[in-house]
């Protein structure tokens, strides 16, 4: 069955890979399986049709057939469940890839969004200056935790799982902002994960679409 | 094998049911497990025992023989894979239900939280008057489009699940604040998860921890 999913037509990012269609490329890329996508404008992602399949109007939305998913640790999930290559099969192993993954999204990804907010959306207020430092504060305590937990690990529990797929790709938000320089064991794991061909292909594919040209790989 | 739980010592909010070792409680009693309860002051939560479990320092941890979970999505997760009552038979309805877990807790609740920051954390700040409308905007805004999802529904995808459980309790997060009154139905879908005698049992547990009394239940 086809698998289709959608990204922005045009990403804020213009093709940094931080649009979360790339997480969810990345991961059909580590199971090698095949997709389409369907650009979706910003106007079009509030609209019924768009909102009937994702009720937040975001991207990425995951089809397959008669299902349909929003939410990317979701649909990472589903993808890493029906194909091998992103959680382990022992059970044990496999419920702490998992805890990586909401880690991942519900503990260290907040204040990384709220750091963006306030450099983005909050960047021109009067308060803006003073506040920035506090929010920055909030992001290093979770990198130092997170830093404190991977030591010299190359992955954050054994071999490479979609817990380290949601946790890089969480982290990538930060490159542009130095504060990773930081954490150089962090840096390094990005670093890794930025480094694997499905990453790669996930990453080119997506920058294809914001530069109108075909991927070179 | 025996579940063990941990939980604060003395709750920040003094037993209303907001510290997320509710969650876990209320899943549990979902699916009738038994579980034992370890409290954790917020000195020892800093502690290496502690971060040793949960490397961010937090609460709730699940143990179970040699298994050792944090991060209470995966924790709820875990219970609700494992036993009947909180996800549907259904491949596709499954999927959908984890789907509002992760949008629960990755789309819902972070700017929930940031409004929980700004009044607590930054409500001496001098931009905290000027900036409160701006968050809580964002939370009408998520409000706003998670009831037009629900509509005049009991539940967000068909009956009661586990993305059900994990929305109604980053809702309730709200519940002081008078915000949810704006959303009748939304209102209405987090007291039908409060009316559920699994959610009463698990309340009345963790704030008999809070008052020293044992549960009247």
């Amino acid at each position: 069955m086809t698998i289709i999913i959608t990204a922005f037509e045009r990403s804020p990012d213009g093709g940094k890979g931080l649009a979360r269609d790339t997480r969810v490329r990345w991961a059909l890329e580590e199971v090698g399986q095949p997709y389409e996508v369907r650009l979706v404008s910003f106007r079009a992602m509030k609209e019924p049709a768009h909102l009937a399949l994702h009720p937040f109007g975001q991207i990425p939305t995951y089809e397959e057939g008669d299902l349909a998913l929003f939410e990317t640790g979701s649909i990472v999930f589903h993808i890493a469940e029906r194909h091998a290559g992103l959680l382990p099969d022992n059970a044990d192993a496999r419920a702490r890839a998992i805890t990586w993954m909401f880690a991942a999204l519900n503990t260290v990804e907040p204040p990384i969004l709220e750091l963006a907010t306030a450099r983005i959306l909050e960047g021109d207020k009067p308060w803006s200056k003073e506040r920035l430092p506090l929010v920055e504060d909030r992001v290093r305590h979770r990198l130092k935790q997170l830093s404190a937990r991977l030591g010299s690990a190359d992955w954050l529990d054994g071999g490479f799982s979609a817990g380290d797929l949601m946790m890089v790709s969480v982290l990538l938000r930060l490159k542009s902002s130095g504060i990773l320089d930081g954490y150089p064991s962090l840096a390094d794991y990005v670093a890794r994960g930025e480094a694997r061909p499905a990453y790669k292909r996930a990453f080119d594919a997506q920058l294809a679409v914001n530069t109108g040209k075909p991927p070179t790989g």
